[in-house]
């Protein structure tokens, strides 16, 4: 009885999968080799980053930088002859890290211990020189259980590593992510007046990581910046060793200035069939404003522009319209996404499905969909078509920040996210390290390839 | 009665790897768990590949270095407290570079262009300077079809690039590979006085990569190099547009030297029910003269040796005797993987698998098998428990280099090739870029958990 069970269940999935989508295979599998061989041997993405990593650089949101993005975005997006190239207007954030920003620990001893340091994005500066004494928790948890009697009055330092043993690094990153964000709010209301985090990296090395962070209503604002990992590692295990308190000393003129204009990308090749039903496909335009925002995500503008062209010029005549956003304000905001979401539902469009690229230009592993059970089911009944080209992975996951906000405004929409390799992608998030030298053009390129089949399947047999 | 006959084969498949070995999937992924918790937390693999490329760096067959790096290898693997450590002699070829390696091609109006070159291992020196008129070759075909009179007392230019096209990046290697081997005795028997080919690189930049060559009996000797892709190219275009000769010049002071005693290095860890059973994994101790060997294969080294390692440090106790080899002169003769299988054969032991890492320390993304049918299902079988590792590539293909020469001594063994992600590789191998600083720590200890799970489960169900 539990063998047939056994059985029956195995002829089920297969039947389901099998017969569920009439999927062409030779045409189809004919199809992704003219992409991939279009990506791989005239790919144009690699030249495109590199272009956006040097002629650009950082651009964070609401920095002269981010304008000159959304320039070059519409500038390269025409010269492909997209049907349509326009900007969607949106007000953003606009928060500077000014010019001053620095750190050291003095020991019992009053030995000075230089650290690298970054502040958080959104945090306050520190109006002159900050002093105080430093008090570790291991984590979050032992931070919101601490006395205030602790706490007060000092600069919190929180000591928490990325999970090591996370094979899906983003799930390490997710496990700190916290940590960065409310880290200031949970130490102000215990009457800190600073905060310094471990970096959220699992790479040991000099360079701090920034990233976003936030205060709470009815919370005292302090400073709060993330040290290196290096030097958070030395710090903990001077500390541990020692009985008698250590200081930090930081200084950060970083600021937040009122909210300003700024733009999405978009550009379109309108649907043969459906001109009304939207594919949409991007990465964000914006980047924090330390190394040159390559891999976050410089990597999934060019993706996402790479595989609109790809189509293009495979003469690939879409049944719906497919639309590249390039959005802006993922770091510190998500304005981009939310406005598109609302942008969308206002324009009585059928939105079907959505691809993301924002975690990095490292060689393709598969992709996360965010929908039904069925969605799931079409995204697997790609797998034997997209083999070849080394993806594996088609699993029920997360689509993306960028689009998202989508699913708030259209219950039935397809969301996937494109899953590169993670293991050295928190090496370059949110760092110095985070430059167009870090990207390999073939892997760049593979995953090109890879969101330009999907869209191809996905227009087919959605 | 077609659809039937899918669905039978369809059980058969499942059926068949399904019930042919009774895996304890609760205790093995448990196991497996504790090895890649052990290699990513406690790993030791990166430290031991900074020590071979810094303390000991390149390490060609024959040099001190390569000695340098026995003493290192019995050292390490001593202190590992391994049940023996012992060394196997054999005899292996001598090639030195030498001091003095250049070379520029002339324009018709006497421009001077250098470039980037690299002997091909094996080869003979110019023996002064060399000059010549060029005549390119798209391919090696093309090459072997030329008129003697169009070759005769000219340098032959081999302008043929590896194929983009192909995803396993080895496969495009292999296809130029000819061209590297065979070249110089391809040329030499129509009377060329040197060769040069367009370095195996899948990327455009200004290192040579070298490699091994080899003459064959009868026909002349020639010099023969490597020059870079950048170089390869801007050569390829500057002959195609013009209609007169360019000139080559080089000069070389490579030498063959007589053959000299070195090592395989051996360590074990004792099987405890079948002690001669013996399972073999390894990969290469020796390295091209440039760069440091980190990828090729200084990563298949510490993978090999931190597999046993994690084995021992989990305290289990394998059936059968685990055999770490480091292998010598992998490069540019095979000897060590020939003497090992002969060695391996005269013990009288039975050799039931061998394991080789020699593609790199990327991420993991499979096995290879040359086995039996019952190899291959075996291989299948353990999929679902390395799945969650990422993990997904389980073919028949290639073992390796070293390990190859056991097939011939034993009919019955299984052979499996390690497979990392292969897109970078032919960015680092056999050239200056192929050093520590490109290996990433997290990738490489992925591999050797993958190395030492794979072991594991040969071990128990092969």
């Amino acid at each position: 009885m539990r063998l047939f069970f056994f059985f029956a269940l195995l002829l089920f999935s297969h039947f389901s999968s099998w017969s569920q989508k009439n999927i062409h295979f030779e045409r189809d599998s004919t199809m992704i080799r003219s992409i991939f061989d279009e990506a791989l041997v005239r790919g144009e993405a690699y030249d495109q980053l590199r272009s956006l990593c040097k002629d650009v650089g950082a651009r964070l949101t609401g920095s002269a930088s981010a304008e000159m993005a959304i320039h070059w975005g519409v500038q390269r997006l025409q010269n492909y002859n997209f049907d349509t190239v326009y900007k969607q207007e949106i007000q953003v954030p606009h928060w500077e890290r000014g010019t001053t920003e620095q750190g050291w620990f003095k020991t019992p001893e009053g030995t000075l211990n230089k650290v690298n340091l970054l502040a958080l994005g959104g945090s306050i500066g520190t109006d002159g020189v900050l002093e105080g004494e430093i008090v570790m928790f291991k984590d979050r948890d032992a931070l919101l259980k601490a006395d205030r009697s602790k706490v007060k009055g000092k600069i919190v330092f929180i000591a928490q590593p990325m999970n090591q043993k996370m094979i899906n690094t983003f799930r390490a990153y997710g496990g700190c992510y916290p940590i960065r964000g409310h880290g200031a709010a949970d130490a102000g209301a215990k009457g800190a007046t600073g905060v310094i985090i471990r970096s959220l990296s699992l790479s040991e090395h000099e360079h701090a990581h920034t990233g976003t962070m936030s205060y709470e209503e009815g919370t005292p604002k302090i400073p709060a910046a993330a040290i290196s990992t290096k030097d958070a590692t030395k710090l903990e295990e001077m500390l541990k060793k020692s009985e008698e308190s250590f200081r930090f000393v930081m200084e950060m003129d970083c600021q937040q200035y009122p909210e300003i204009t700024s733009y999405n990308v978009i550009a379109e090749l309108k649907g043969s069939k459906n001109p009304d039903h939207i594919i949409t496909v991007g990465g964000h335009l914006d980047s924090w404003d330390v190394g040159e925002g390559a891999h976050d995500d410089g990597a999934g503008i060019v993706h996402s522009m790479e595989a609109l062209r790809i189509l293009k010029d495979l003469n690939y005549q879409p049944k719906n319209t497919i639309r590249v956003v390039f959005f802006m304000n993922e770091e510190n905001g998500n304005r981009g996404g939310k406005s598109y979401a609302t942008y969308a539902k206002e324009s009585g469009q059928q939105h079907i499905a959505a691809v993301e690229s924002d975690r990095g230009g490292f060689a393709p592993r598969g992709f996360d969909v965010d929908g039904t059970e069925d969605h799931l089911a079409l995204l697997r009944s790609f797998q034997s078509l997209l083999k070849p080209y080394y993806l594996h992975h088609f699993e029920t996951g997360y689509g993306g920040v960028d689009i998202g906000p989508l699913k708030d405004e259209f219950d039935q929409i397809a969301l996937f996210g494109f899953v590169p390799d993670s293991q050295r992608y928190f090496d370059f998030h949110h760092n110095h390290n985070d430059i167009f030298e870090n990207v390999n053009k073939r892997e760049l390129h593979m995953g090109a390839g890879s969101i330009a089949s999907l869209i191809y399947l996905i227009d087919k047999y959605l």
